[in-house]
């Protein structure tokens, strides 16, 4: 169902400069806009495809107006105003309630009307499932877990036991919440496993990628905010505290007992080792992790991009022998000392 | 079902400084234990915590024993008596024998009667699962497997075929056990995919952790011994073998063809290359990756921890110019050499 | 079935120096080898385990022959030949055509009658599934997907929605096809998920390892070329773009938008930032990431190998002091400088 440029600039209160009765059924990239897409422009990298686009209206700060050859929406932050726009011409898909025939529920569980669970769904003794809840298909819940109105588990999640999540969150396929934790006691017959008695406690509004695991607690929970964004192939211990809204991207860890603050932002493959705290607002930059506490927000690095192999060879064989520099460098000061004297 | 503070020092030979008939229902850490909970003191770090503790008892060590205002049970390994306590206090589900009306098992396949299969279970041709074993939900195992006494599947764990697996070993969501390794010949005409035709043996007492992968072998059979515990989203290559009682946390990975030793620790997101042996007694720290064969048993590091960002862009550029460093202090060298003469 | 050494010959076109009758019924090692295993001999570092192999013939390159105690196959590439070879010798399963009666297939889904559908399949709206492709158990295939003729999902493999693939992939248990790209816009009250409304294009002869996320695009689509093969736990973000014939090891991860050449291969745990362009025939080392624009073939690397910790720590200590080395050796030219005055 197309929506007019009028009605999605009204929506969101945005000053449109064009025909409002030009229907949008889509949204697209700049150079693959074609008349009835709605597109954006919110980094200078992209402006040289402006004056080519043929969509039906580009989102853009004011000052990129006059260089578009169509229609326009102004907002001073185009990629936000572009994903609220987008969700609203292009939906999420809608399910109608009820309960697939080979979906399995005990007796146990309660789960509202208004959810929808698909194919070979289970869901576990005492756990209750919100309005309008999608489980997709192959969803495991497993006993004592809440979840909250309007989560959507798109496909072959697990959910192990005592996880209680808000509302509104999302959870791709491959997540597992509320696993054990990894903790052993070494003994002298071996390993000994501790037991993961804890929970798990998962905000509103959270998203959490394919494939990432987010453990129970070993006797308090895990804790994760509200707004918390986890890209795919995250790995967060137990009893990891994750403050509100912040966000991680791909393959970033978390070790045990870590408390993260609100905002922070870790980009792909960074991390923390375990038992560390780190304050609201820090990023910390690509394949770094921080190894003790961090109480100053800012941005933290430590990483080597990649070098041509040879020369990258050479330069940790020079790195290798850096106490032999050191050595030289006081040898000279020595001689030069007494040849000063 | 509680137990009391006297069965739980008696049936483990451990001393109690305290009243007997207390009654124990759970476990929880110092601060929030209550009168019914048991908990512990392994590390000095927490000991400020033990004055106000409301616990039932506290498991620490006789030294710490005079500092605690409740109950003690005394032990020189606190951390391992409480693991085995808290088993025993807060046991794991227990399940009814059965197999769920959804489960499909082949008419080749062999089932203890004491095995529970949960919904979705699929069990293949010719593999025989073994008493008492839980296959939680979506647990899928596939033809050729044998699946010891007593081990658990939580649930949607996969095992693909020709897997062995002693008795009482534990696997988490999203386990894949012996899939196939990465076997590729390059020719003219592209990648040609090498067969991957050996197995996957897994000795007792294993633990592995969500998401994990063990592939199988290509010729020979992928090995773990007995005790082995691997934590969340490792990756095991083929025709790896991992000595008894070696434990890997978060994020590791074995290349194919390694060899690993016993008791070997490797911290989160370390790992080894392929083609190479690990000595037993080995420690790899956290994001550190073994790069040749280890023959002395000890600690190996090789990773920066994080920086404030600016400091480390100006650390790099120094590195970047180490050979200009050196160049200046051979000229120097030289300098030095020819006023000296 | 065996298969005669004269027959294999001929098929490949070897030239075979033995018995054409002995025959062929399985593949190994060249010292686990028995009288009717074909086994090969690729690497000069395995060329003392030949006098002694018991096998019923050895692929070897025409110059290692008179070493071979027992018949050979000639070929330049024995590590290609034998890929091709053990796949007639140890063929992969076959399955029969026909979908378990506890797959779901809705009724706009299409699937061809010499398909096979395991246990707990579902395969959503719109969507198609070629000829004498295997869906293994708890596979979900979503809405819009196309699979081309003679897949093979091993089992609880995930395709999210809008996935095409060609003929002939092979997918692993845990992979993740298409699910939503990490896309979220910061805003005054929280993160805004921004839609992910591309699709995924894999082409035909490619080959994912368990546990591997692919996302679909944001806007256009991800794309994987023909013969792509990756390992397990590997990362795909949105829009990334791997061309023809390129190779990724395990735990390599690729950000979004990110575009690699043909041929290329990314030792395990590499990877690249998002955002660049990789041309054809890079090599990235293990544990080394791409941070620019790759615009010259060859090899790339940026990793420190473990070392022993006592030493690694004096090491990162010298290079925490690189300024003040920096700053001694300045003083040394200055003074060197005056005193040569």
């Amino acid at each position: 169902m197309p929506i007019s440029l009028g009605e999605l600039a009204t929506q969101f209160g945005c000053e449109l400069i064009g025909d409002p009765d030009v229907p949008v059924s889509g949204v697209a990239s700049l150079p693959n806009a074609g008349p009835e897409s709605l597109s954006f422009l919110a980094s200078a990298a992209y402006k040289k495809q402006l004056s080519s686009t043929k969509a039906a209206a580009v989102i853009l700060r004011a000052s990129d107006a006059d260089d578009s050859p169509v229609a326009v929406i102004l907002h001073d932050d185009p990629y936000a105003c572009y994903a609220r726009m987008a969700a609203v011409v292009c939906p999420p898909p809608t399910y109608k309630s009820g309960v697939h025939a080979s979906a399995v529920v005990v007796s146990s569980a309660t789960v509202a009307d208004s959810a929808h669970l698909a194919a070979n769904v289970v869901v576990g003794e005492r756990s209750s499932v919100g309005k309008n809840v999608y489980l997709g298909p192959g969803t495991v819940i497993g006993p004592d877990c809440m979840i909250g109105d309007d989560c959507r588990f798109i496909a072959n999640v697990t959910v192990v036991r005592n996880v209680h999540i808000g509302a509104r969150s999302i959870f791709h396929p491959g997540v597992v919440l509320g696993a054990d934790g990894f903790g052993n006691a070494m003994t002298p017959d071996g390993w000994v496993k501790v037991p993961q008695l804890g929970g798990l406690r998962i905000g509103s509004d959270v998203e959490v990628g394919a494939n990432t695991t987010i453990d129970c607690g070993a006797l308090d929970d895990t804790v994760l905010g509200d707004g918390v964004r986890i890209d795919n192939q995250c790995m967060i211990g137990h009893n990891v505290q994750i403050g509100a809204h912040t966000a991680m991207a791909g393959q970033t860890a978390i070790a045990g007992s870590t408390i993260i603050g609100k905002r922070c932002m870790f980009a792909g493959r960074s991390g923390a080792v375990g038992h560390i705290t780190v304050c609201d607002d820090v990023t910390v930059a690509a394949v770094t992790f921080l190894s003790k506490d961090v109480t100053t927000p800012g941005t933290y690095a430590a990483s080597f991009p990649a070098d041509d192999a040879r020369s990258w060879s050479r330069q940790v064989a020079r790195f290798r022998r850096l106490d032999k520099l050191i050595e030289r460098v006081t040898k000279l000061e020595k001689g030069s000392k007494s040849s000063s004297d």
